[in-house]
């Protein structure tokens, strides 16, 4: 079984996908994965280890590569004089934002029988819809802040949330159109901007200075989680901090936080991950309030896979289980019977 | 702009997924649709109209056809000495069950630009999964029947559920594996049924001669409703029945119905629809219990699209709209701008 990982894909996040394969190249030497590219024109390319370089995928280079193409469990490279099968893979999904964390690609893998270590379509449409986000996470007693939902073509009007506000498309990730208002005059702004990536925007409460804790996990044979993480404060980052952090790689201190506040945050991890998110590795970020913690996001496919958080990442990653689908015989019974009927 | 029907798949309800694009051969004969067969090697066939019969798909003459193959923007057909292009598709996902209702069609479809009638990734998680249903519907007040969730690894013991009751896998349709159980001596043989087809189980209380109706409806340039069907009574279908079920062509009789029960089974369906489900057509199928409404199932892809609750099935068909998805434009300006800052 050999470890792949897929990454690109026609998101906002592509070049960020990149960033984050390039990263994994680097934490995973041994594992030495196979990395298959998928650019903007729904093309898969095997890139060489040596080859992956960012400027190599801005420059089209990569085409100069072997293409891949999706067959019955696995991929298929077929050149003039040779054929060559790439399957019985573990591949990773890497592909930030649209495609990778909306469940297009891993029901691709899925449609094509490739073990993909991915959120599942259900947990894809959980985690990428920010507003099912809270109403899952509150019929599982987690907390979320309040928010409003608003349309492209409705009124900009708010019911019940005050300035300052956080404006964020309702399924972007990497804090693409994402803006914090202070006041009135700003909000149309920042309407506008988040509008230009999509017909629906989440609107919720800006709580300043607020406590924020990152912790990563995933199901190996019991649940596993990461260090938990106290990020660093900004007001909120931009594209190119966020970029710049979806190539960490060097394992984080952990938070000085009492323990039952670790308690209280793996509970939460915990309540969120299972059994929806079993098969990915996820990295949920939380606020504590007043002593009561609340889901902020849930990053189904986390910069660099989280990484930084884990002191065992090599191990972790090489033993996340991947649920089996049922395999459906087809028998033609029914066809049969009233054929016979007749 | 040709409509095209796929339909077979990789399902428990493969069979009447071929009763179902057999149906709808006879109820639009003048769109004269292309019929697309997925067989369960995850092969698509172009089947003649003529070819559109039971058996041959039992005998594997299907066969014979010419195969398809998945593109963008399309399906393309590859022979010893032409090739031809199917292009510029409205395709009706008419693959009941698994892969059919729970995403994978759709997003494979979505991948490679194909314009889809079917539910979206988001819509279909959300009702593929009965207790998911039933958490999205109560956060739009819509009201359900309470529940619980048995796993096939967890303990057989019901909290709050008294007999009768009834027994159905979380996430299949058409009945499969669905028991009523009167008293509990029968319990473990209807759980030990339903986990042959699923790891997880949705127990609901039965409640004896419920009044049940069924409003199937889509958006064109605004929602269309069809009648409304109190359908006959049995204790639950089996697959024979259904299976007979989702060959019906003849429009039905409205039901006999208070105007203001009419439009709170409306109201409570426009809930649902809007704006989930936009780019599908669904039937929903809800209880009425001391002049209350209750949700019973979401059928995401109903039997032959329900085409015999519509007076005018052939003309809704043609307008159903299609959202369209937005381009992401990849240009590789933060690759650019680090290369450059280097």
């Amino acid at each position: 079984m050999k470890l792949a990982i897929i990454f690109g894909g026609a998101s906002y996040e592509h070049e960020i996908s990149i960033v984050s394969a390039i990263t994994l190249k680097n934490v995973l030497p041994k594992e030495n994965p196979l990395f298959i590219f998928l650019d903007s024109k729904n093309e898969f390319y095997l890139i060489q280890s040596k080859n992956m370089v960012a400027s190599n995928f801005r420059d089209g280079i990569y085409k100069k590569e072997r293409q891949l193409h999706l067959i019955n469990d696995g991929f298929e490279f077929k050149g003039l004089f040779l054929k060559e099968l790439f399957s019985d893979l573990r591949v990773i999904n890497l592909i930030h934002g649209g495609q990778g964390e909306d469940g297009v690609i891993v029901s691709l893998l899925e449609f094509y029988k490739i073990k993909t270590i991915s959120p599942s379509r259900e947990a894809s449409a959980l985690s990428y819809n920010k507003s099912l986000t809270k109403i899952f996470a509150n019929s599982l007693d987690v907390k979320t802040l309040p928010y409003e939902v608003l349309n492209i073509r409705g009124d900009r009007k708010l019911k019940n949330i005050v300035f300052p506000l956080i404006v964020k498309p309702l399924s972007l990730g990497s804090s693409i159109g994402v803006s914090v208002v202070e006041k009135e005059s700003e909000f149309d702004y920042a309407l506008d901007t988040a509008f230009e990536y999509e017909d629906n925007l989440i609107i919720e409460p800006f709580i300043k200075d607020v406590k924020e804790f990152n912790l990563a996990g995933t199901f190996t044979d019991k649940l596993v989680l990461s260090n938990i993480e106290e990020p660093k404060k900004e007001k909120i980052l931009d594209f190119k901090t966020k970029y710049l952090d979806f190539s960490r790689d060097e394992t984080v201190v952990k938070a000085d936080i009492s323990k039952e506040l670790e308690k209280e945050l793996s509970e939460n991890f915990r309540k969120i991950y299972e059994p929806l998110f079993v098969g990915s590795l996820i990295r949920c970020d939380f606020f504590v309030i007043d002593d009561e913690v609340y889901l902020n996001e849930i990053n189904s496919i986390p910069g660099s896979m989280a990484n930084y958080l884990f002191p065992n990442f090599a191990e972790v990653v090489k033993n996340i289980y991947i649920p089996k689908g049922r395999d459906v015989s087809i028998t033609y019974q029914y066809i049969d019977k009233i054929q016979k009927a007749k």
